[in-house]
């Protein structure tokens, strides 16, 4: 299993409505598409300072199915019409979970 | 439950062996803090172009155990002495687990 991570820096000025729509958009990947075998996602709690603003955590069976994800349309039309207008800093990896 | 995310970029130079020394810190923290309920880290497996180059997310009850960890002696070791030296950029979040 891996984890794909990615974590948002949102612009200035970014509405609990824009923020609302991402939650929206990423709560429907799940049923979409099946690779997602766990999906969490959410913003800062900002229990510190110096968080950023949102992060997605999404966990596969392997590489081919990350990459199922990452490319699949729906995904794509969330990231581009809620998600990338928001964003000014992102910061992505993929782990092994141990 | 919630979980707390960090991400790293690392010096140009960084070694195999310091990122080893990352692992190997964070390998014991779960048996030092009682608190952290999951805890999943390492470097990136560069799947996509762009990623970051290690991730840590650890799950907690709630707000207070996250600060137990964070501000924990052996975590802050951790920190201070293998992971703060190699570190350029950080991005850390902590969200709700739905």
């Amino acid at each position: 299993m891996i984890r794909h991570i990615a974590v948002f820096r949102f612009k200035k000025g970014t509405t609990d409505n824009q923020v609302a729509g991402v939650d929206q958009g990423l709560a429907e990947l799940p049923r979409l598409i099946p690779e997602i075998k766990a999906y969490e996602f959410g913003r800062s709690l900002r229990f510190v300072e110096g968080t950023w603003d949102y992060a997605v955590a999404a966990d596969f069976d392997d590489e081919g199915a990350f990459k199922i994800y990452d490319s699949h349309p729906d995904h794509v039309r969330v990231v581009e019409t809620v998600i990338k207008p928001l964003v000014i800093d992102k910061a992505r990896i993929q782990i092994n979970l141990g």
